[in-house]
C-alpha cells in the first residue's frame, strides 16, 4: 500500500495523541518520523511505531514531559527531556542551536539533551540546520548495547548514529545519516520482516561468531562496528560509536547502558542522550562561498567515472532526494505486515484509523 | 635502532631549521611529530620526513610562513597558514580554540585553517585540548585523492582523518585517531617498507579491483573507504571522508584536490585545510562529572569479556599509552631503512647528524 505523506503523518499523530501526547508534541514527532519515511529511510519512520508501543507498554516513556533548559550559555545549552520520546526535545535542541541568540549570532552552538528516548533518524535534525543555512550535526546514544568492541565478546554501545547535513547552493544538501555499526538494527528487522538472510559480516552471535540469521542476530543483538573485524579496521567504527556515546551520554549526563543496572538499579526510564551542533559557514567564509564550493564537490562526485556503467557514483543526499521525488508523487510504500501492526496499535489505543 | 624521544625531536628540529624554518616553528613541528612517534603512531612521526623532503623539493612548502588570523568571532576563527607545514598553524588553531577568550569562557569554539599542508597525526591536536580539560576534535583534508566513493572508479577524497580526544579522571584520555579510509596510506608504506603483502579489502587498482600488492596500491593510490564495499557499508566511510572534506576544505576555503587543476591551474601549493573544535564539559556538567562518567565507560570496556583469552578488549588510548610507557623507557624504534633516509635528508640540507 502507498500512503500519501500527509495521511501517514496524521495517522501517526492520532496514535501519539491517543497515547497521551500533547497535540503540538505529536505533530512534531509525526513530522520527524515522516521526514524519514518520505526520504526512503524506511527503518526510521512509521516502522518505529511497534517499538514505541512496546516501550510505552513497559512504562518507559513519559507522554506529558516537561522539557526544560537546565543549563545554558551564549553558545551551549543542556535540555532535560523528562523521559518523553526524543523527537520533540531533539527538535527543540537543534532549533535552539540555530536560533538568532546562538549559532546565528555566534557562528557556532552545541546543545545536548539528557533523560531522553529514541529520536528517530539522526539526519532529520541536521536537515533542520541545513534548511536554515547551517551545517548540522546530530547524534544519539541508544539504550540497547549492540556494537561489540574490538576483541570483545559483549556489546558495549548502541548503534550510535551520526547525522551530518550541509547546505549547498544548486544541489540538495549533503546528507549523511549513518549508524556506527556496519548496519542499523532496523536493517536486521527489515530483513526479518522480508524473511531474508543477512549478508555476512553484519552481525554476530552470543559467542562473537558471524551469523546470517536475522532471528539469531536480533534475539541477542550483537553487531559489528563499521569496518567489521580488526584487520578491516573495525576498531574505527567502534571508536566512532564510543565518540557518539561520549558526546551524547557523558556530556549530557544520561545513562550508559552497560553500567545501568549497577549504577542505577531499577530505573524505569531509558535516559539516553542526544548531541546537536550547528555551524554557520558565514563565520568562516563570505556569503555563498561555502555553498558554491560544496556544489563543486558534489558536482565532481556526480560526474565521477563509475566502476560499472549504469550505476552512477553514490552522492550522499541523492538517494533521499530521489525517494522524496518518487514518494511525494506516489506516496510512501508501507509493507502489509507493518500496516497490520500499525492498525493493531491504533485499535489498541483507540486511535482513529485514517489509512483505509 | 631505538632513539630517545628528545634526541629524535632535536634531529627533526635540526633538519627543519636547515630547511629554513624558524627555530620556534621547528620546535613545535618536531614536538607534534614525536608526539606521534612516542605513542606508537609510527606512520605519522619521523617517518613523514621523506614525504616532507619530497614536497619541499617540489617547492610546495613555504618555510617562512606568515600565519595570520583572517576572520574571528567570540567562538570561531579562520587562520591562513600561508603554505607552511600544517603542524604550527594546527597547533595555533587548537590553542586558540581552547584559549581563555574562546572555549574556556564560552564552552565551545571552532577554528579552521586554510592554505596549509600536511599536519602529521590528527589525534595529537585533540590531545592539546584534552590536556587542558576539553574535548578536542581535529580533522584535515589531504591533497592526494585516495578514497574511492561508493560505485566509483576514481579516488575523490584524501584519507581525511578524524582525531577525537576526551579527558577522563583516572584513565588516560579517550584517544581516537583514524583515517576515514580502511587504512591510511602510511600503513601501505609500512607494508612496502617491510616487503609484506596487504590484507585484502584495503586497496584497489586503477580499475577498482582489490589488490594486495603495496607497490600497485601506492603507484596509483586507491583506498577503500572505512566499511569497504557497499554491502559492508563502505558508503559510510566515504560519507565520513566527505564530511571531513566539507569541514576542512569548503569551510576554510582551501582547495578540493579533484577539481584543483580545473579551478586553479598551475597552483604550486597544496592549500589543504584543517578543522579544530574544542568543547568544555563544564558547559554541560558540573566539574568532574563528565570525566568520572567517561572513566565508568572506559573501566567497563576494559573489564569486558574478551572474545579470546589473553587478548583484552581494545580501549582507544590504551595502545598509545602502552607505547608511551615502553618508548619513554627504551626509546623510539626507528627501522634501518628510515634511519638511512633521514640521515640522507640531513646530509642533503647540511643539518647536523645527532643520532650517532
Amino acid at each position: 500500500m502507498h500512503v500519501p505523506r500527509a495521511d501517514l503523518q496524521r495517522q501517526i499523530e492520532a496514535i501519539l495523541v491517543a497515547w497521551g501526547m500533547a497535540v503540538e508534541h505529536a505533530a512534531i514527532t509525526a513530522e520527524r518520523l515522516t521526514d524519514a519515511d518520505v526520504r526512503g529511510i524506511d527503518s526510521h519512520g512509521v516502522a518505529l511505531l511497534p517499538l514505541y508501543a512496546e516501550i510505552r507498554a513497559e512504562g518507559r516513556i513519559n507522554f506529558r514531559p516537561d522539557i526544560r533548559v537546565v543549563r545554558e550559555s551564549a553558545v551551549t545549552a543542556l535540555l532535560d527531556a523528562d523521559h518523553g520520546l526524543g523527537h520533540v526535545p531533539a527538535t527543540m535542541a537543534m532549533e535552539r542551536a540555530i536560533a538568532n541568540s546562538k549559532a546565528r549570532s555566534s557562528g557556532l552552538a552545541a546543545v545536548a539533551v539528557r533523560n531522553s528516548n529514541h529520536y528517530g533518524a539522526a539526519g532529520v535534525y541536521g536537515l533542520l540546520a541545513a534548511r536554515a543555512g547551517f551545517i548540522g550535526v546530530s547524534m544519539t546514544s541508544v539504550w540497547v548495547p549492540a556494537i561489540v568492541p574490538t576483541f570483545g565478546a559483549e556489546p558495549m554501545f548502541g548503534t550510535n548514529p551520526i547525522g551530518f547535513v550541509a547546505p549547498a547552493a544548486n544541489n540538495p544538501p549533503f546528507y549523511l545519516d549513518m549508524a556506527t555499526s556496519t548496519v542499523a538494527v532496523g536493517k536486521l528487522k527489515l530483513a526479518q520482516l522480508h524473511g531474508k538472510p543477512l549478508p555476512p559480516a553484519w552481525a554476530m552471535d552470543r559467542d562473537g561468531r558471524a551469523t546470517v540469521d536475522p532471528d539469531a542476530a536480533l534475539a541477542d543483538v550483537r553487531l559489528t562496528p563499521l569496518g567489521g573485524a580488526r584487520e578491516t579496521s573495525g576498531h574505527k567504527g567502534y571508536g566512532l560509536a564510543a565518540m557518539v556515546e561520549i558526546l551524547c551520554t557523558m556530556l549530557s549526563g544520561s545513562v550508559y547502558a552497560p553500567t545501568r543496572e549497577r549504577r542505577h538499579p531499577g530505573l524505569a526510564h531509558w535516559n539516553i542522550g542526544h548531541f546537536m551542533l550547528a555551524l554557520d559557514p558565514q563565520a568562516f567564509r563570505d556569503a555563498g562561498e561555502f555553498e558554491a564550493d560544496l556544489d563543486d564537490m558534489i558536482d565532481a562526485l556526480r560526474a565521477g567515472r563509475p566502476a560499472a556503467s549504469g550505476q552512477p557514483v553514490l552522492v550522499h543526499g541523492d538517494p533521499e532526494c530521489d525517494a522524496m521525488r518518487e514518494r511525494s508523487e506516489h506516496g510512501i510504500p508501507v509493507p502489509d505486515a507493518l500496516l497490520v501492526a500499525v492498525r493493531q496499535i491504533a485499535a489498541d489505543c483507540g486511535a482513529p484509523w485514517l489509512l483505509s
